[in-house]
């Protein structure tokens, strides 16, 4: 009944200085000085040099959030975010470059400068981007004394990500994930400096995707039709919140396998698997003999990349089975045709490279799971691999060879978070590093990040959260911070006390051991 | 990216015929006939043989809860539970034995008989607690229409439990949890037909029972004296909550290990650990040399006692560490004094023995953790033996020696349900088989039961819920259901169908696998 590592970590419980997860690129908090925060006074203000100002909507917005979030329950005109000159209470914000309509990008810069003194809160960003990533640090640097009253010490802080790619996944076929547990991720996300949500959106199980081109899709192929779909606003809703947090929305349409839920939507898709000499009524992938297929999918991927505006898309390409096409007979005769032999990873290829072409003409770059690569499908030069499977490690070898190729690589492998063990199962999350591989320094710059991913087989509402948080976190830090950051004891404090944070903002985070927050779970 | 088990577990969704969690002992329902139930008809009703009626708090009040969970929303002039005559629309509740004030004892029957007929329903009990378990499958055999009719088909079952002792501990010592986590709980447990909860309150990292006595103790090693604590009054709560569900409340009070909280509020409890010759400032277990400690136990218990009403308390006895006991120079002049030797499990029978005959004094009955017994600590001989040492299946072994000694068994070893891996591992859990082990008949009626028990290092009230559920159903039905319910698949479906039950009453249940219910967690 005794716990594990009762020796070496101890308990923290009150907010002990100035902790920020993930931790900054260089920070420097006095022990004193600094501003006393009243919720009467206290305002966002733009700087007069700022490129945006009052409209932006991404900032005006953000300042409202962390304006709750630094005074929960605290009373003030909101909404007026004004300059009126340098007071201690005023956080000027600056960015450089002007913007604030457009999406965030791969390329999008998210560097910020914070500084605080006695006379002055300063925060500079080229972009409104940064500028959010400098807001959430901001509100993690204010503490409460035992008054209630809120203080920021003098810090100076310059910050920047260490990978470009951040990103979390969620599996919304395996169960359906409603709404606002997409919308309360987005939060979570925000808040670790996570920037991009892979949105796993269809598989097998079900296709919660409501197609404006092929409605019948999720009309047949959803758990329910009414309760279990994403309709054309909903994914509107996830992409704006995610924009106005900084983040991009990747979706994934995975094929040719792991598409059985497409099949009562899309007669003819599929492969028809054959028992002996007949159909037995089982379908296996995608049908890639046919060009109804191919004209398909060209007009379900104009309507969706038209849905979802970031210029990378997720073409999946994992784990085909082909005992189904093996069993079809107009399968075999067009591998005999093709001069395929008995190689129906060359099958496979001929589909994705065909699928590939289609997705390019819509004018968009995709990421693909590790198997494309594996199975040497011609891909284009700027194709990212997405390396997932993990076989105890050999992900290190993978990446080698997907950036010796000079593919860009995004990690996944040791992040599937959806795995579970008994203990402090955060800690060989954090101690990753996505760049100990064998490889040159241009090979490791391939590397544009990771992803943490939470497969839904055995998560759904009722336990995503505490599954997910505060493990991500460590995910987080672990793609934004230096290499340098490595201190399992500094980083259990910190994660402590983050996950504190996410409990104070209602985010039902899991405890990462004994002890307690100032400010329990509050929903129950 | 795969799940598990697909091949071999289907994807149950849809309320299939009657269900029933834990599996009744002997259950024919019908395909067709029965009973169709209105809303504004449906009557609980006193059947004119019973021997109680109408304001037996017990029954009446599971009435309204059982109305409003077999009507979720529906209307009728709740509250009227009178007999009017044999009509299709009563469930008539006819109980034996007179009583409704009091508390559930381990020797409780809790049998009851169900019969639905086209004709009739009823509910023959031989007291208020099996009258409730027959509620609970009434309940469970209720089933809707697509249009929201609900019927109950032709049903004959007879039931009782398996053992007598089907418990859940919760440790609110580790993490605090909050009042209505516990309540919440209690619902869950009454669900799938649990009958102690045994409430692990104090521990090494906090002490949130406010004790009458010694009201220090709280004030001092609680993690919050406000906002961390057990009142007498929410432990009174906690208790009749219990009670109207025929639960019964086992508090645990731990020593002399497991007592590093007790310190602040008792001065010299605790044993001053020495670092040479000098105390090093750190306590180790309850001082077992001071006649101060036995006459603080008293009064201590003698409040505890009267505070609990169940006959049994847990006195704990486990993992107690002599490295401070060694240290302390008067913990070794009193083990020269008593010829204990360097046998410090000797000077720990001691304080346990001197402990017990406390408790016995107040009238109580205890159950002790095994080491007690290991330590061979001499004991009433109705002493119940708790075994919670796994091992590698030890715990079979420890099972064979307890009850060889001729004393009475609980079993907790195969059920730390705090315990995770990843997948179904709800499946180990219920293939446990609590008599496999070598020993007489007598010896196997020596086990009364067992417990889930859910330790908290890792649990807090944000994923105490779905970490339970369902899967402390697996155990559930391991102690009621008949020792030949062991069908994995059919126990796989009706778990599945369970946990949808708990998700439409309100409990954050996590997923056996992929899939959905027809009503999913609402909360949210």
């Amino acid at each position: 009944m005794a716990g594990l590592l009762v020796g070496c970590f101890l308990v923290l419980s009150a907010r002990v200085g100035a902790a920020v997860w993930p931790q900054p690129q260089q920070m420097s908090v006095a022990a004193e000085g600094g501003c006393r925060l009243s919720a009467e006074q206290f305002r966002f203000a733009y700087a007069n040099s700022s490129a945006v100002g009052p409209g932006c909507a991404v900032l005006d917005q953000a300042f409202q959030r962390y304006w709750e979030l630094i005074f929960p329950g605290g009373r003030a005109d909101r909404g007026k975010h004004y300059s009126k000159g340098l007071r201690c209470n005023d956080l000027l914000i600056s960015v450089t470059k002007p913007g604030c309509d457009g999406y965030p990008l791969l390329e999008s810069s998210e560097q910020y400068k914070l500084t605080v003194s006695d006379e002055l809160m300063f925060l500079a960003a080229d972009n409104v981007w940064g500028a959010l990533r400098g807001l959430e640090t901001f509100s993690q640097l204010v503490w409460r004394d035992d008054f209630g009253t809120r203080y920021i010490n003098k810090t100076d802080i310059i910050d920047f990500p260490r990978f470009p790619h951040r990103g979390l996944l969620l599996d919304t076929s395996r169960h359906y994930l409603p709404l606002r547990a997409i919308l309360e991720t987005l939060d979570a996300m925000a808040y670790s400096k996570f920037n991009v949500f892979h949105w796993h959106i269809v598989d097998d199980p079900s296709f919660p995707y409501e197609s404006r081109a092929f409605p019948d899709l999720s009309r047949k192929g959803a758990y329910n039709p009414v309760t279990h779909v994403y309709t054309a606003s909903d994914v509107k809703v996830v992409i704006e919140y995610a924009r106005l947090r900084g983040i991009r929305v990747i979706s994934e349409f995975d094929t040719p396998g792991h598409t059985l839920s497409w099949g009562p939507g899309a007669p003819g898709l599929l492969t028809p698997c054959y028992a002996g000499s007949k159909p037995s009524g089982s379908y296996g992938p995608v049908n890639p003999v046919l060009n109804a297929t191919y004209q398909f999918m060209a007009e379900f991927f104009a309507d969706v990349t038209s849905v979802f505006p970031d210029f990378y898309i997720h073409l999946g390409g994992d784990e085909v089975d082909f005992t189904c096409w093996k069993s079809n007979p107009e399968i075999r005769a067009f591998m005999q045709k093709m001069g395929f032999g008995q190689d129906y990873a060359k099958l496979e290829s001929f589909y994705i490279q065909r699928l590939l072409d289609i997705v390019s003409s819509c004018g968009k770059g995709y990421v693909v799971w590790q198997e494309v690569f594996d199975n040497e499908v011609k891909v284009k030069p700027d194709t990212i691999i997405h390396v997932w499977k993990d076989n105890a490690g050999q992900y290190k070898n993978e990446m080698s060879q997907v950036t010796k190729m000079g593919y860009r690589a995004l990690l996944s492998a040791p992040w599937y978070l959806n795995r579970i063990s008994y203990g402090q199962d955060w800690l060989q999350v954090y101690q990753v590093e996505p760049l100990d591989f064998e490889g040159s320094t241009e090979q490791k710059n391939l590397v544009i990040g990771g992803e943490a991913c939470m497969w839904g087989e055995y998560v759904d509402v009722t336990n995503l959260t505490p599954r997910l948080w505060p493990r991500a976190g460590a995910v987080a830090e672990r793609l934004w911070s230096n290499q340098t950051v490595r201190n399992v004891q500094d980083a259990y404090h910190r994660l402590v006390d983050f996950r504190c944070t996410l409990l104070r903002r209602g985010i039902r985070a899991e405890p990462l051991f004994t002890g307690y927050c100032d400010s329990e779970f509050h929903e129950f």
